[in-house]
């Protein structure tokens, strides 16, 4: 099976194991970018292209070229608006994304900082290095139990649905929002079906995992926030844009509520950005997902999807562009992995 | 049934909710300690006590007095060497402490800290603050997941149960060494049964959760710690003398381990304690178990053995003391709550 | 949103509940075929129809009526070769069934038929009403328990998940085989990717699972049968025609396997087919899935699917036919739900 | 450590595997009863005994023989009222048995025999094998789901525990009843506490594993069954007198409820005993606990505590005999395993 490999911005060490880069390359038919001028190299290649891997663009003509393409594959893991998606949709071109290998690891970070925040770890070993910290009870006056708690799910794709399968030991009760998916499929998962503002104002702990799109920018503005319990706890993993940052900041500055976030509306955040003074925040620069073993499961996927492929079989490991929903995802392209 | 009550060092107001309170005293003939002459107090009321809530001594000349005693409840949760244990067993008085409140709570800062660790929680979070954060894949290079990893428990207690059981989420693959339980008990648990060695060297995350016995002081020295893999998170839970903590602080301050930690050898800990400075260690002051909530279950599993009492039946709710091994339990007692 | 109504073979009383029917006929603009000529009605219809609800012949012909169409349900849950689908898929019109309604009562069918193999259930319930019963240990000597033991799926789809999902607190080992998935895929589902032959040679219970393709008829021989261990069960619960009924009969007739089948080749059986008499086969009339709470659901699920579509969303309670294995699935038609 | 051992009426070579076995014998100094006058040999052999494993008597005279006694074994696995229990509890004997060897197996024909019931597998494959089967929806009109159903526990003790567990993949409403725990101890194992007119009127399956005490002899009487909703399941696992035997068959008779019973009144059941002849009863002659492989788990048990036992440690694998409760218990003397 032919292949064109082009995987910037992720570079290949990052994105294979040396087991599977080797299984990648002597499996199949790799020609690979190499600096050369693009334009040539997909011109001369498309042709006899069986699969792409490449985040570059794939308007109608460079599709036209490509008469035996069955796959483009987006190992950036975001679809951007750069692709003639409703062409690949016509010719039966799958379009895909190993998204899901990041959510593992985001939602471990998840739920890591749920119990900082919960117990106050990063704030009382902060107290402890300044030698300020409070022993047992007296340290413990806001603490309080996620086993048992009632918990939210801003967005109920990939990223919830992993932080849901780790609370199992905890026996929350689980709320979820999600306006792309129908009230008994949220039941099926296990979670109560809710509106935002159910999950905003039941919950003490919210996880914002929501895909920005082109709809919900700023969904988390200071009237929503406003509903959230004295003391409940959000933690913001997906993407910043979800959230109005100045009204998370002063909700948290209020100490109404306490904040996790992975994400900021610029990264990296301005050393004199006012947020890094404001309490309450937990503050994690965009590390949730970019682990190496995460990084590595990439190449896993591509290569299982591949393999699919190349059987005659549809990709089951990776996501699919969506005809209805691909164009209203509104990523960003990553600077590198 | 007729209560002899004196719970100090631990409070009323601490130990039951309001509604246990009440529950607690218009059920019962309460004979309250109210800071009278105590051994007084004890030869006037012991002669019709049915169960004495106290941690004071009671040893034989006191158990004399008390011929219709059934049970003694320690509020205090940790049976002391004050008590004459062989004549309560005689006698059929249960000697019981409702130990595992705390179970759930330690538990809970258990895995908050392994994931701490384990992902640079409350380290990248110190970054942030300093304005010396690294972003994405930069930050992480040596962080990792504890889903699927090899988990190791020393000592495999209620607070082993506890922890294990928030863990079913992550799906690991566990080992317990715990030379107070046969290893087929271990195994129906759900655990592999193992040596401490090979707890120690076999585990990315070791949870020491042993209580401090006249056996296991000190029983993590040097050389045991040295069994431990690079990058190895230790999490010590239940009491500091099990670990030689000079040992400790250089493994951690190396960089060979990464340790938590919410006992201490003295505490407070003085402020120029040089372990202050060790880097790899998260630092908590004794707040794993003394949460509000668990507090409160104290009075809560005591009104339950209670009934138990009141109604023939022997205590569930609470541990008791065995015959074996109470006297081989060191424990400490608190300072208050 | 208009949609075309002609559930035949279903019957709307059977996969509607009252309220489910009463939604579906006030929120959407249906107009239901009445035994009218069938071609009439759909030429009349077809050109403002957007969901088609329908398991009639779809060529393009029919299609080419039809420019507004977005979807197309099979409430028989069964895709037949009967429709263009490559017509379809170029034109971005889903082509659905709603056939995972199925999954959770086959699953407790097989599960149900695994305890009374392991057990001998249904064979003691009939010694006791024929008076030979044999009591505790001498009835017993080939039962064993599920949970703990090896168990395996010929093919690992909605069935085979569902039933796996209710194994959760019997713990067994899990080796699954199919064809259509990557290892990755059934790693994380959480079982062993297994070929056939490690399934059938290595497990207790065999749970035969898989879709009947083009591929697999007979895929259970006398030769694969013979690699099952002495004394395995075997339970088949998709389709008859993966197993070769004669070598299974027989495996069954010489006491090597125990065999529990809800399918037959012919259905209803024969009253004088010799298979009546093999002992070692706990028989099932078709019954595992058609339960009236499976058949509502066919209902709930259009709906939510509807709700997508009629949002602008992609369906994801139904089952998508697939480019790739569309044609390959040899479904056969019911002739009654 | 001195063993005297006289197992009767259970045979070593059923309560140990080869294994076990000569782990035994080669551990432990062990005297065995051959056939020998048992009053001289008990005379003969106690004073030098540290632990005895037998059902014979031991009354104080010959508890006065046995100065080194420290536990007393039951492998009978039924307290009997033929021990000076107090006489033992005042002198730190330990008297158990390893009774949940039973609860895996048991467990397991509950959760078969309850699905036998929701789905009339054992009915319909009787029906089969007389050629008069139906199929599909025809055959299923009571068929019922048994996950997330409302499940209810009189009992919830060993077996109530392990039957629980197997039910996780299910998701039922679970509500216990047993009036020997309190409320919170049944809410901390996970099941809503219960009086037994909750259980037995919320719920579509009843399974009673309850021991037969001194209070509860034929607890569900026609009264009580007559709470059971239409076509609820009742299921029969502990012993035979917690029912008033005739009101369970008319219940059944008249298709109110639909039973599965493990135990009778009387075993073996009379050849012309009119219950053979009541439908709607699933009936098991006494096979749900006696399996192989949990017998084999007495001897493995019981080399756990003497384990224990030898190390100073208290036994924790064997229940032990309670003061409060061991003579509330009625068990009934076993004929053989």
């Amino acid at each position: 099976m032919r292949i064109l490999y082009d995987p910037s911005p992720r570079a290949t060490e990052d994105i294979f194991s040396a087991s599977a880069k080797e299984k990648f390359f002597s499996t199949y038919d790799v020609i690979a970018w190499n600096g050369e001028d693009r334009d040539d190299f997909y011109r001369r290649h498309l042709p006899e292209t069986e699969v792409l891997i490449s985040q570059q663009p794939m308007e109608r003509d460079r599709l036209d070229l490509a008469p035996k393409l069955r796959a483009i594959v987006n190992v950036e893991t975001n679809f951007l608006p750069n692709v003639d998606y409703e062409a690949c949709f016509q010719r039966g071109v799958h379009v895909i994304a190993p998204s899901s290998v990041f959510a593992a690891p985001v939602a471990e970070m998840a739920v890591g900082m749920a119990l900082s925040l919960a117990r106050g770890i990063h704030a009382s070993h902060g107290d402890f290095l300044n030698g300020e910290e409070l022993y047992g009870l007296d340290g413990n006056h806001t603490a309080e139990l996620l086993a048992g708690s009632d918990v939210g799910f801003v967005g109920f794709g990939d990223l919830g649905r992993a932080t849901h399968k780790l609370l199992a030991g905890f026996n929350p009760t689980v709320r979820a929002f999600d306006p792309w998916l129908p009230e008994g499929v949220l039941s099926r998962l296990g979670v109560i079906p809710a509106s935002l503002d159910d999950v905003l104002s039941k919950s003490r702990f919210v996880f914002v995992v929501a895909t920005i799109t082109t709809e919900n920018a700023h969904l988390l503005n200071a009237e929503k926030l406003g509903l959230m319990q004295q003391g409940a706890k959000l933690l913001l993993l997906s993407r910043a844009a979800v959230a109005d940052f100045a009204a998370l900041a002063e909700a948290a500055a209020s100490g109404r509520i306490l904040v996790a976030t992975d994400v900021f509306p610029e990264e990296p955040v301005a050393k004199d950005d006012p947020i890094r003074k404001i309490p309450n925040i937990l503050f994690s620069a965009h590390r949730a997902g970019a682990l190496t073993s995460a990084l590595e499961n990439i190449g896993n996927y591509v290569l299982e999807d591949l393999g699919q492929i190349a059987r005659g079989l549809p990709p089951v490991a990776c996501k699919r562009a969506e005809r209805e929903t691909v164009m209203r995802i509104r990523s960003k392209p990553i600077d590198k992995s």
